[in-house]
This record gives C-alpha cells, structure tokens and sequence, in this order.
C-alpha cells in the first residue's frame, strides 16, 4: 500500500484544490486590474532560461538557489546543466528589455505575476515554488514613475483589502548624504549600508560593534550614525546633519516631492519618511521603499529606482524604477476575511432513473446555456437522499428535481437549497426561471 | 556589441508581449468561464514533481523528453537529478487524486489551463514549453459524462469561435468487436490497432502490409479490416459486421448513447460516428472522439475513456473520462478575427513643463479612480507633438491637454484621438467627464 507521503508534491511546492485557486486568483486579478488602470502592460517569459543568463547575476548565495536543469539526449551523462528556472523577474525583464526594445513602448511599463523556484530550505511560508508580483518602468528618470510605482502598489494594496499597512519611503542619496556629512570615505560605504541595514534585526550596540570591527568606522562616528539613525527624532536629526551635504539634500528633496505627488491619494498614516530605511541591495539607487503591516514581520512590498541595474543584466543602460508586491505573505493577511465556502455550481440536476437521465442531461445544457452554472448527477445510485447530499456538497442553491411524478405532470420541483422551499415549475420554463434566480443583482 | 540572438528565450520557448498574452488570456478565460459552467472545477499542480513521479508514465520516448532538474548543493557535483518539469497534466491529476480523495467531490470533474515542459526538437508549431488545457471527471462511469466531457469540449471551441469543427466519435469497444468479428487473436490486438491508427497517414496497401508483415494478420483478414474502415460506406459495413460481436454491440450502444446525448446541443453535422478513429494511445477503454477543423492538420482536441489510467499511474482505481483542447493549435485559427491592435490606456494625460507635473499627476489619480486606465506622460521632453505621439502609440482614446493657458483658464483641453476634436472642460469635471465618455456601452 503506497503512503500518502508518496503522493505528497514536492518539498517546498503546493498543489492548489479549487477554493485556494480561485482565491489566489482572485487576488491576482485585482492586482492585474488596478496595474492595468496604471497603463502597466504585462510581459510574460518562459519558465526557464539558458544557464548563463541567469547564473553571476544573484551573487553566490543566490547562485547556489537556481534549481538547474539537466542536459538531454546524449548529454545528459554529461551532468552538466544548460538551463535553469528562473529565480526571479527581473532578469526576464533586462533580457526582455534588450530583446525587444524598439518594440516597446517608451517608457516601457511592465508587470508580471508569474511563479518563479528557489532552491531554498523550505519553511514556514518559504517555499521553493512561489509567485513574484513586479512592476517597474524602464525608461524614465521621470521623479513620476517613483510616484506611480508607489501609488499602484499602494491602491493595489487598498484594492486587496489589506488591513493596515504603511510606506517608509527614503533615498539612498540621503543615506549617501549622511555618510558624506560624517566624512565615511566612499570606498566603505555599501559595506556600511549594508550594516546599517541591520538596525531592525540587531540591536544599536551591536551594529556599532559590527561599524567599527569590520567597516573601518571610528567608534565616535559609528556612534553618531546609529544614535541619528534609531533617534526617535531622527526625521529631524537627519534633515540637520544633511545641511551640509549637496547629496543630501537632494535625497531630502527626492522623498520630499515624491510624498507631495502622493500627498492626495495616500493618507498621511500610511506613508512617511524613514531615515533608517536602507535595503540591503546594493543596486538602488534613489528613491527607495518598504511596505509594513501588522501581523506580518518583515515587509510585504518594496521597491525603490535603480537606474544601473538594467544594464547591469545585460539589457541597454535605462534608467528604471520599480517595486515587488510580497504576495505570498499579503496572501495570509487576506484570508481571515475572505472564507466564504468555496461553490462548484449554483444548480444540481438529479438524475431519477436512467430512463430519465436524457431529459435531465437536456434540461442542464439548457439552464447552462443562459449562463449559470449548472452540474448533473454524475453517480450510480438513484437515491434521493445521496442526491441531496452531492447537490449540497457541491455549493449548489437550487436543485431541480426531475422524477416519474414530474416527469409525467411535464414540470420539474425546484428546491431552494437554503430555505427547503419547493415549487412546481413546467419544463419549458425551468430555464428562464433559474436564469431570474441567479442573476447577480437578486 | 551582444547579438540579439544572446537575448532570445531559450530554444523552443517564447516571450508574449502585452497583445499576444492578452489575447492568450482572453481565451484561457473564455475557456475557464465554459468549464465553470458545467461544474468542472480548477486543479493546480506545481511546475516540477520529483522525478519518480513521472518516469515510466509515458513510454521510452515519453522519458526521454522530460527535462529533469539537477540536485543542490554537495549533490549537485553527482550529476543526477531528483525532480522533473511536468510533461502533461494527467499525471499530477493522478497524483493528487491519490493525495486529496477524500476531500475532494465525487466525482471529481477537474480542468486545467497550465503549461508543461517537453524537451522536442523545435519546429514550426513545435515548442519545448507549451500550455494543455485538459479537464477529466474521476470517478464516473455513466455515459452521462463521456456526454459532459464531449459537450463541455464543443461549448469551449464554440464560445472560441472557432470556425468550423466537427467531433469524431467511435469507441474502442467497437474496434474490439470488430477484431472479435475477424477472428483476430486477442493478444495482437492493440498491435493491430496501433497499424490502423496509421490509415490517416499511410495508403490502405501499406497498412495492409504492415498488418501482415509485423502484426501476424493473414492477408485476407488484414484487406478485409482495411476494407471495412476505408471504405465509403464504413459506417453500415460496420454496424454489419458487428451484428456478430457483443462487444462490437456495446460499442455502438455507447457512441449511439452519446449522440443521443449530445443531438440537441451539437448540430449534427459537427459529430459523427467515425468507425476509423482508432487513438494510437492504448489506455482508452471506451469511448474516443477526435476534433478536426479545416487549416489544421491533425486533430485540435481529443479524448475518450480511460477507465484504468488513475490506477496505472499511482492512483487509486477509478472510472475516468476526459479531454485536451490542443489550445496551442486552436489559438493560430482564432487569429485572424482578432487583430485588434493593443490599446494599453484610454486617457493620456500630458506633462507640458516641471511646475505643471503634480497637478498632471493628480489629475491622472483622479480619472484612475472612476475606472478608466490612464497613463501619464513620464518622459523628459515637454514637446507638444511628442506627447502627441506617445498618447497615439499608447492606443489612448482622449487625451488630457494640461499647458499654460488651461492652467490659468482652470481647465484642460480634452482631445478626442479619432477624430482630433476638441473641447475645453472644467478640472473637477474632467474625472466624470471621461468616466462618461470611456463607459463600456458609450
């Protein structure tokens, strides 16, 4: 006897049965809409890509995550791989980008919704098959497209349901400026940022230690980072520390226009500026962004311009901005709201008798034919009671039941799932009936 | 200088740009929206499953055009592989018949819309990542769903606009009971249906001869069969020689039923008994239907019976019956009526210098938010005639005019793309003047 482990997917991937389908795509049609309201186009790529076009792009932590796939034929003795998944959608995007650019439109407006696999140990919501939700603009240093990439994760956000949740919106020009204002020499600056970027994870003493130890910073202006940094002051620290530094304040004036451009749409509450914000990626360039909510530890959004990056992935030198919905956790936060029961069908059709299977099987493509959805008894026993059950099983409102007594009077009874409620209805109408039922607005 | 050809997908894979993978979409959906209808209910399986899953499931050449993923880590170094792209869609069903039975409804009617990996040579129409579209019913043996399956099939292909079709329709039980009436051993049976199956592609002498030559027939019994199923009248020889076989019996009984069945939902001329369809594949155990359709080449759906696939493929033993639509087949017929260019937006809205931008902007959230997709011009250049041109290529309907003079008269020009006329509208009515104007039934 085969264990059911057997049957299990995968480690780390997920089957979806229907309910959990429908509300993921459910979501996901929301996201596509408002993107869609934006003027974002979607792009869609192949699962896999040659080998090269991914791998020295993650770095070695993320190389070592490509799921690889083996040569064939002759070559798969070889053991050598020539394709692999893709661990991501922004190198589809670069390679898109390169492969099409004078067929795209300028600014190109992109999203894509689209699983990609990491070979990551699988976890409490970390899974090696999961969907990426990106949007970005390529082509435009417009301070704008920062805007609209803010504003259509914001209403994508809202348009979801999701409860709470907050923007904290900085530049790398001002983290820039801050080092400048401390004299860090630029050679040591990612290695600082990167460090910096720990504040919510370690506590302040640590990341002095770890400024001082391994970034090559004085105790003193470790010191002076971090307390300006975790200040509970710090928008106003900053924005005085920053006086001095050309870099600065144009960081300040970046965060500064884009929370003008935002101000009608995104209430105040849900959007601010957070000087300690930093993203551990080194390629961000400007504007820079995460989107907190409570009950959910890290972030579900995040985004920021990083105008080298194309290039850097092999597409032509664009500038470009962009940001990610972390749908895989915005999921959870939803379901709590949304556990309606899921529901196959909205009529069941018995089937009394083989004798009468025909008409039933007529009588269903009819009711289907003026759009509702409609499922006959499939099964073997003529039993009303097991009828009942599967058409109750199956969500249904109405059942029409159709045996010898309706069969000869030429009408069928109609039940109202819900109430019990019977009524006579003659053949020719059953349809034109259930159609009235099941309209949308009744 | 990189080539182009460094940017393409991988061999046999393809990037959709916005308009093909909306019109993908649209029929996915039109094809969802049927199935739904009939109660069939969505399944979705992860892109790879461990590689014993799917070895040995489709023959020799089967296995050899899957494409397995290397091992991680310490284990990659070995060479071999652990998990495998799906190569169907048929395969995970079983699996997850075998996982989820008993939460799942019975029976249970499933589709799926999903791509699936095969490692082919690439050719015109050939492609290594290409999507099926399958739904089954497990659990049924009432020629009441052979009838669903069929019907659901001929709802999708109809609502696709497909233009002309025609259902093949025949029964393996009628193929048995023609062997039956020829006296023809039953173990070379499937042999000699495998030969038969070739009578679309090869002369009636050359399948003769390969009967004789390679399936053990005596010339006399391999003319004979040929006779019968090339001849004109194929149909009556038949329904003859079969007065002999009760299997041969059953068979007409079942494919009689299903017309019977179907006769109100599908013109006649869109079905018919077809004693010749033989389907190479040798697990169908009744019922079998091709679709054809004129510029095609072979079929653009198939399906039958397979009441002892589940098991054979690691399920637990269950009646089965289904169908594929070959929707990468399907989608070039439906080209040529659905060229409508891609319109990404409806309103563009200009950018005519820096201190106009945020007023713009707020304009563009406001017509966004009464549910008309609208772009705003991110380009550095505030030349009339190029924005112009960006809202022309954007497919834009009316564009928002926001320079100087409207700033000072607080209103904006609203330019009818067609026909190029214009008009002045106030700025807080240009939300609802365009919700109007873009209103689907405008």
């Amino acid at each position: 006897m085969a264990s059911l482990k057997q049957f299990e997917p995968a480690s780390g991937t997920r089957d979806f049965l229907a309910a959990e389908h429908e509300r993921r795509e459910r979501a996901f049609a929301t996201i596509r809409e408002v993107f869609g309201r934006y003027g974002f186009q979607p792009l869609q790529t192949p699962a896999f890509e040659r080998l090269d076009v991914l791998t020295g792009k993650y770095g070695d932590e993320g190389d070592k995550l490509i799921f690889k796939i083996l040569r064939r034929g002759e070559h798969e003795a070889t053991g050598e791989a020539d394709l692999a998944l893709r661990y991501d959608l922004t190198v589809p995007l670069a390679r898109a980008v390169a492969a099409y650019g004078s067929q795209l439109p300028s600014p190109y407006k992109r999203y894509a919704i689209a699983p990609v696999w990491r070979a990551d140990r699988p976890g409490k919501g970390r899974f090696r098959e999961f969907v990426q939700c990106d949007l970005d603009i390529v082509g435009s240093s417009s301070p704008l497209s920062d805007a609209e990439v803010v504003l259509a994760l914001h209403d994508a956000l809202d348009a979801l349901g999701v409860p709470e949740f907050r923007f904290l919106l900085n530049s790398r020009h001002v983290l820039f400026g801050l080092l400048e204002a401390y004299n860090v020499p630029e050679d040591l600056g990612s290695g600082v940022l990167i460090t910096l970027d720990k504040l919510d994870k370690l506590s302040p003493e640590a990341v002095v230690g770890e400024l001082v130890a391994s970034r090559g910073l004085s105790q003193e202006v470790a010191q002076g980072l971090v307390d300006d940094l975790t200040s509970p002051d710090a928008v106003e620290r900053i924005r005085g520390e920053l006086k001095s530094s050309e870099m600065g304040q144009a960081g300040l004036a970046e965060v500064d226009r884009l929370l003008e451009l935002t101000k009608d749409a995104i209430p105040a509450e849900r959007i601010g500026f957070t000087p300690n914000l930093v993203r551990g990626l080194d390629y961000y360039t400007g504007i820079i962004f995460e989107v907190v909510a409570p009950g959910m530890p890290g972030s579900i959004a995040s985004g920021g311009r990083y105008d080298g990056l194309i290039a850097r992935l092999g597409g032509k030198d664009s500038p470009a901005c962009g940001g990610s919905l972390g749908i895989e956790r915005i999921l959870p936060l939803l379901e709590q709201a949304d556990q309606d029961s899921y529901s196959q069908i909205d009529v069941a059709v018995t089937v009394m008798g083989e004798d009468l299977a025909a008409d039933s099987f007529r009588m269903a493509a009819e009711i289907r034919r003026v759009g509702v959805r409609t499922g006959v008894y499939l099964g073997a026993s003529g039993k009303f009671a097991k009828q009942m059950k599967w058409a109750s099983d199956q969500g249904a409102r109405f059942c029409v039941i159709y045996g010898k007594a309706e069969c000869e009077a030429g009408t069928v009874t109609l039940r109202d799932m819900d109430s019990g409620e019977q009524v006579q209805v003659p053949l020719d109408q059953v349809a034109a009936e259930l159609a009235r039922r099941c309209a949308p607005s009744s």
